[in-house]
């Protein structure tokens, strides 16, 4: 029987309130399923790492994420730990996605069920089968290249700076992931690829590479390319001509993913991973991650925190696709996204969707469909 | 009697159409106006410029638009001239923007009458009152850093890269001009600056700068700072919450201002300006720009082009900013946004929004409402 460990960040605000509920579903599974074993263990990470060890990732988190099979997380940060603090929580979170590898970021921008059309903020005629997967690259671009702050040089005393800079093997390992992904599906999904290549460098090696490597490798699947202000304008104005596969670069990919975040109409009910490891063979369709880091995409919500009212399906999701992506278990993990869109469908809310329900009870609901 | 020269830049697909109708407005504005004299002069930019003189941006046309008072432009660009092409318009744009210093991009996105509201691809509730003015640092950030393209290095012959480089007096002027715009209108608009501070050094030093600037100079205004990823779910989500200026760098406000330019249902209706020239005292709430260019924020438009069906109100309402800004003659800019907003509260409409008019007719009915 295959026993896999995986480590839980619960993190700061309501992080460990929506944490708990999708522990509660992952011990549902591997108690359920005899030939599935899990084994869990907590470590500190974030701004309450800051408190109790000086250190949003303490070197001990660091290796039990590194000895880990998948790492499930809650949300970090918050006022505490604010933009003018000397260590801050965010820190960690990018120390630990370049020390993982994890570049690629697999962000879902959809509805879990209909019945949640009417909470978007874009019409409903608009948004009615909108099914985007946002495949960011993580670890490259403006947020690792070269930089210099301000004071930091005498011979350019009032200025600052930062590089933009890709390589052609970053860029062709984040497009072969998101062909597998692509391929996954039946039909296979179209990739619309985002880039600024009428003005930059490093969009116009972007663009080459991604032609390059998914015409030679990937003959079987559509794609095109958009530059980054019209993609912003579609997703508001016509989301489905971007149904499929977005690939982007980091900093579009973080604009773009919480853009299309929204349409769903609460951020509180979307999942994402963040993935390390070169897919095998070109010609297989699957991917096996060698780490991975699974989290909702919201944030920490310190206004709402110890309430037990925070949204745990973004959570839940994540860890339906830890179970997907990580342990190749697409069962169990289908088995969570239809426990969750049934219970939806039955119209029980949490707060941020305007209904009353609790975590702990939209954990029970959800647990009992399993 | 003051006169002043207008260059206008009809550029490529509907540019000239749309235009047409702009130049009948100015025209009439100069007509009936005995005090105010305009003397327009057409000259080539962009594919057609492309076409002739195989350059988007000759020479005569530079120096027109240097020793102008005002640049009123269409639109440039289309598929001959694609991604693939040698020589594309978009050099000779941004070649222009360098050239006559216009540092600052505004562009309003606002409802030019409430009879547009469901026009919104977003819930009317959301839009109603939506009031955001998009002010973009246009010749700095990554768009004119220094960059090497893929091939170009015999050091590093896969990578490619970009730099997003800011000075401080470079954040300074476009915070004034930004102060000046909120402090123009009564009460004083709220400034929402955004950045990418928790990553980027140039983000730091931007968030810095207008910080102390607008504390130190305009004590009056009031001013938040945003996240650029969480400024782009709040256009979508909650939009009146950027009511007021948003200010940022290039590459942000490339994107930021497409995006809330979707808001009003169409491109068509938007009008842009890109401004030279320091404000005066700060203490002066007006700002004189000694250079600028005018014109709507749609593309060319090449699939409607030439069958005369364009909506021309972006390049009018274009047409009252430039009267307004360049010349101070703030009366016609107004009776020009006045008489659009009555031609369009009679419910005729451009086929962008679903109605049938043509762009002379827009053109007609707004002159004669002048
Ligand atoms: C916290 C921040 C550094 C991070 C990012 O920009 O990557 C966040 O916005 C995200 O998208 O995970
Ligand atoms: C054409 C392009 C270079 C330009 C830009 O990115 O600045 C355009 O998108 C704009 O916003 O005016």
């Amino acid at each position: 029987m295959p026993s896999y460990r995986i480590v839980v960040l619960p993190g700061d605000g309501i992080g460990p309130e929506v944490i708990s509920q999708a522990v509660r579903v992952l011990e549902t599974i591997s108690t359920s399923s005899p030939e599935i074993s899990l084994q869990l263990e907590s470590h500190d990470f974030g701004g309450c790492a800051i408190d109790k060890h000086g250190d949003p990732l303490p070197p001990s988190t660091l290796q039990a994420c590194q000895e880990a099979d998948a790492i499930l997380m809650g949300s970090i940060g918050g006022p505490k730990w604010g933009v003018d603090a000397k260590i801050r929580p965010e820190a960690g979170l990018l120390k630990l996605r370049k020390a993982l590898g994890l570049y690629a970021n697999i962000r879902p921008a959809n509805f879990a069920s209909d019945s949640l059309l009417d909470a978007s903020p874009i019409k409903p005629e608009l948004v009615k089968g909108v099914d985007m997967i946002v495949i960011r690259e993580l670890i490259g671009g403006l947020y690792f290249g070269a930089r210099q702050e301000l004071g930091a040089s005498a011979e350019q005393p009032d200025t600052a700076w930062d590089t933009m800079i890709y390589s052609i093997p970053e860029v062709q390992r984040i497009t072969r992931v998101a062909a597998r992904i692509a391929l996954a599906a039946n039909p296979p999904l179209e990739i619309h690829s985002i880039d600024k290549a009428n003005v930059l460098a490093a969009s116009r090696l972007w663009r080459k590479v991604v032609t390059e490597t998914l015409t030679n490798e990937f003959p079987q699947l559509k794609f095109d390319h958009h530059l980054v202000d019209s993609a912003a304008m579609l997703i508001v104005a016509n989301p489905r001509k971007l149904n499929g596969v977005i690939l982007t670069e980091n900093l579009f990919g973080d604009i773009l993913s919480d853009q299309s975040s929204v349409i769903p109409g609460s951020l509180g009910l979307l999942p994402s991973a963040s993935l390390a490891g070169a897919p095998s063979a070109p010609s297989t369709p699957d991917f096996k991650p060698t780490s991975g880091i699974y989290e909702p995409i919201h944030g920490s919500a310190p206004d709402i925190a110890g309430q037990g009212i925070a949204n745990p399906i973004g959570t839940i999701l994540s860890a339906a696709m830890l179970l997907r992506y990580s342990f190749g278990l697409e069962k169990p993990a289908k088995a969570i996204e239809d426990a969750v869109r049934k219970v939806l469908d039955t119209g029980v809310r949490t707060k941020d969707l305007g209904g009353e329900a609790g975590s702990e009870e939209i954990g029970d609901l959800i647990v009992k469909e399993l």
